[in-house]
């Protein structure tokens, strides 16, 4: 396909002079281009597709950056790329050096916000309207949240402050009945119920003769907006929550009707007060395979166009968790899985067909499915929170106050620790060691295979007591050493004991510990390695043995405040050690998006970086 | 006053023979209790004298520890503490050995659940009331939660999941119209929509005659109750924001009524659907002094009753705080202030009148508060984030994704940082330093002099950039040594340069390093101090003069993991350095409630502490 239209967007000005049926053109086009890409590069690309047209209507309605568009997420804003000057880069989009999946203040002064955990956008909105207003800047700020996001509670403290703000504050609630999965809790029952009003099923008829008496998106209203300045009533309900919240509520509409779409944003653009949008869209809209199965398709490897097949599928981390804890289901009633909003992320799919009543989607909710869990923990069950490492930075006061504190015994399962790769900084796993250190009494495995992972977990559950965290990194296990079995479930030592230098690391980089050993043997030099699987507490014995070694290199794929490499360095200095200590680990940087192993290349916590450090 | 029905009550079962009088008598002596220990113990006061008919009337309908109730925050539950076996104790709240100031399980059965930080309790009685569901307990779980805590987005992500629960789930809002300060926001609002209804202002009046005509509280349904299993219907609305969400409303109902509590308490426990029950509530009730100003009487120390006046009343850094800022606010208009319903506790009740467009009571919203602050800083304003230590660990994922992470400039100003004394463990501040020590490209202050406070704000607000924090203890100052002036806002060094010891610290240990020197010197032994004000980024040219020294002590009151001691360590190591390096911080535990001075004694970091380790 060519893109003929699309090419020549340069601004959202350039959407302006377009003709109904050259944006329509615009939309397929988009569409295309979005299939196109995702097929190659992977990313996001159900919540592209069903916010095409909504991304179009806003860039003709508004004027970014004049006006500020806050997108919730950010994984729907490829479209909002793609016309906001960025069309010609984006097929480097979650490539090293390339665009971002998310948006990015630095790469756009179109993108207002940050954007990659979800239920920030109205909080953040809400600054930069409050801002403009006492600086006297009229332009508006609108915040695109979906349904799935309004799970977090963060939304509701966004929009409990919203009310109090005059205008030019507009909230688009897209509700695609979605997280990633299908989207869960009583919001979700209640959007649907607004859904179901026979008036809206009316509308989507399409019909012109019932469209002309619905006095707003049809014929009338356009007509009064042309040729009146009368005001502009909402269409049905008065008593939705938002209008409690103080939003005035307007819609559904139908997020992929263009000319509703168009209607509704004039109308709500002339609101005096803070409106919430309704639009209902459909995750994958366009695309046979994502529109039936938008969860797969939420985010994505690359993919064959024609058969929607992956190009390759192999076992990973989270296949092995999901397997392993359905097959300790089975023999333990008490085993309870907790998610938040990552069914089929954290692996957890089977077990929520196997083991019903003991699932619990819980939303995008991190801060409650902590507290929950604990809740659970205390009274007799064994629950599994699993959850990725970069999501669960928002429960730490939970972590701290709801399981810590009073010894609930909740397993995390910690998914996509370590560098992520083409995710990039909002979507690193490279805090949750830092953080669960510093709680006082927990427990961390952080095993290197699925074995250990295996093993960890039943430990996790059956070995440890309160708060314990089994952690491990997305995608598939390295390639395991000849030599090397069984992971021990404290720590391993593998090389020859009595080297002077000894390496120490724990999880994913083991395996390039090895690498790194073979490179400085052929070299002449040779180096232990102290492999930790429980990284906290430490073994003293552990300990011990390093303290043997004159020269200490440890390697971590982790934050250096609060690291095992810290904690490991204060247990030699109790002991009075005075060989060298070298730490090599992600030390006060945000890593941007590039694949792992280049990720860690940059980090010099690949093999050869390694080898190179200790030679 | 004696106490002749409350001393007889041994265990909830004892207020169930109790006859009306005796009850109404029974609150009576609740009250003057609570008006006595506090103004002794210091305490919370005001929703203490609030819920104390809603307490008494709990543990009258339902049989704690077989029925669960969580009580949010906790602050409130000093009635059902003495309801439940420890009134013979209640004397020893808050001291150090003695009752917590809040529910803890450790301290009896019928604490369901710890509490302390908002917002929990609906997530917390979820996850009791899934696992009594899994196991087939039948008896009841109850959220007693208050409208301040409704401005949490926890709440919400409770509530969303709620409605799926069956039954014997209750949730008590106990609308008292505040969170410490007046509650603020869309829900306030509302809340007050529903008791401004004519009918409620009707059952109000009291009146026998209205109250027979309301067919839940007055004699007719209750007679219905007594003589029939008829199904009881609501009252009024069926269309709040809660039935929306799923949960069925009650109410509102008068919360110092104890007929109007009793009735409506044995109509929810009927329900098959998970339930809310409207309670109205009065902070400070029966006290004249909390009536009039329950924010003031929130948390309180000891006080005169017959005055209301407190014993002891001394400028504190949250004074200073507020006063420097309302300073620098004069002279510039961008510098705006957030609190996440803090107002009075961070000393911003002087900047809310003066500045009261630039000021911003979020409600308890931490995360929502640093979002919406960093919208604000990166649309030209310079807002500064006044919040306490433990309650900042809410805000962690939004420090990190939406502050740090595209350097908006947000100045956070972290009261109570370090030991709080008598609010004990859930509320102590030392986790701020781990935390945001672990965040790229932050940096902290943390002064131990008023003036050193006021420098460090400014610097922090005009010399700095990103995300930077000022963090100061609860209470006052400390003695500052006759020979010491200003605070440096990198760091000071004290005493003499050529000591072979080095004692290395910063913040309010200060003062204790400086009283251990003095102990130290009579005993023959000089030891240099290395104060360090900004403890992030430390200056490398602290480190160097360190370097020089040969026994190296850091005190820190602070967790180990992720310290500012660790991070000088690790730049030592840098450097090779081959001295004594010798680490007391808070390793590994949580810390119970004491006052604050016997508290740094516990951990090994007063003076004498100091003294002796050095020695």
């Amino acid at each position: 396909m060519s893109y003929d239209i699309l090419s020549t967007i340069k601004s959202p000005a350039d959407l302006k002079s377009l003709s109904g049926e050259q944006i329509e053109k615009l939309c397929e086009e988009i569409r295309e281009k979005l299939i196109d890409i995702v097929s190659v590069n992977g990313g996001h690309l159900s919540s592209n597709l069903g916010t095409v047209e909504l991304t179009v209507a806003l860039h003709r309605v508004f004027d970014c950056p004049y006006d500020s568009v806050v997108f919730d997420v950010g994984h729907q804003s490829y479209t909002h790329k793609m016309l906001t000057g960025r069309y010609d880069q984006i097929d480097t989009i979650r490539r090293e050096g390339g665009l971002s999946g998310f948006p990015k203040r630095s790469e756009s002064e179109c993108d207002a916000f940050i954007a990659g955990h979800a239920s920030t956008s109205i909080s953040a909105a809400l600054g930069i309207a409050k801002a403009k207003e006492l600086i006297g800047d009229q332009s508006y700020t609108i915040a695109v949240i979906g349904d799935g996001s309004l799970t977090g509670g963060m939304a509701y403290e966004g929009m409990n402050n919203a009310g109090q703000h005059r205008k030019n504050f507009i909230i688009i609630l897209n509700d695609n009945r979605m997280s990633i999965s299908r989207n869960v809790g009583a919001m979700a029952r209640y959007l649907s119920s607004i859904r179901m009003q026979p008036w809206y099923l009316r509308l989507k008829s399409g019909s012109e003769r019932v469209l002309s008496k619905i006095p707003l998106f049809g014929r009338p209203i356009s007509y009064v907006l042309r040729h009146s300045k009368a005001k502009v009533k909402h269409v049905m309900y008065r008593h939705t929550i938002f209008d409690k919240l103080g939003l005035s509520y307007y819609g559904p509409v139908d997020g992929h009707n263009m000319e509703e779409l168009l209607n509704a944003l004039n109308t709500v653009k002339r609101s005096k007060d803070p409106v919430l949008l309704h639009v209902v869209t459909k995750k994958g809209k366009g695309y046979k395979y994502a529109e039936d199965d938008s969860a797969s398709y939420h985010g994505v490897g690359s993919f064959n166009i024609d058969t929607g097949e992956p190009i390759s599928s192999k076992e990973c981390f989270s296949d092995v968790f999901g397997k392993q804890l359905c097959s300790l289901a089975e023999n333990d009633k008490s085993i309870c899985a907790v998610t938040a909003a990552m069914r089929t992320g954290t692996g957890l799919l089977e077990f929520s067909k196997q083991f019903k009543d003991r699932f619990f989607d819980v939303g995008i909710a991190e801060e409650h499915a902590v507290t929950f869990s604990s809740g659970l923990a205390l009274s007799g069950m064994l629950p599994v929170f699993a959850v990725y490492s970069t999501f669960l930075q928002r429960g730490y006061d939970q972590l701290i106050h709801d399981a810590a504190m009073q010894r609930a015994h909740l397993v995390l399962a910690i998914d996509r620790a370590g560098v992520v790769g083409e995710d990039g900084e909002t979507h690193q796993g490279l805090f949750d060691v830092s953080m669960l250190n510093s709680i006082p009494s927990t427990t961390i495995f952080s095993p290197c295979y699925y074995d250990g992972l295996r093993n960890s977990l039943s430990a996790a559950l059956y070995d440890t007591e309160g708060l314990v965290a089994v952690r491990y990194p997305r995608g598939g296990e390295g390639e395991k050493p000849a030599d090397y079995t069984t992971e021990d479930l404290n720590y391993d030592i593998y090389g020859d004991k009595n080297a002077d230098t000894l390496l120490i690391t724990y999880g994913r980089l083991f395996s390039e510990a090895v690498k790194a050993r073979e490179i400085l043997k052929k070299q002449g030099k040779d180096v232990c390695i102290l492999k930790l699987c429980r990284i906290k507490p430490i073994d003293p014995s552990a300990v011990e043995f390093a303290e043997g070694h004159k020269d200490i290199y440890f390697f971590e794929e982790g934050t250096r405040s609060g690291s095992v490499a810290d904690a490991f360095r204060d247990m030699l200095d109790d002991k009075g050690y005075d060989g060298s200590y070298r730490v090599r680990a992600v030390d006060n940087i945000f890593v941007q998006h590039a694949s792992v192993q280049n990720t860690l290349k940059k980090l010099g916590l690949d093999s050869g970086s390694m080898a190179e450090a200790i030679r």
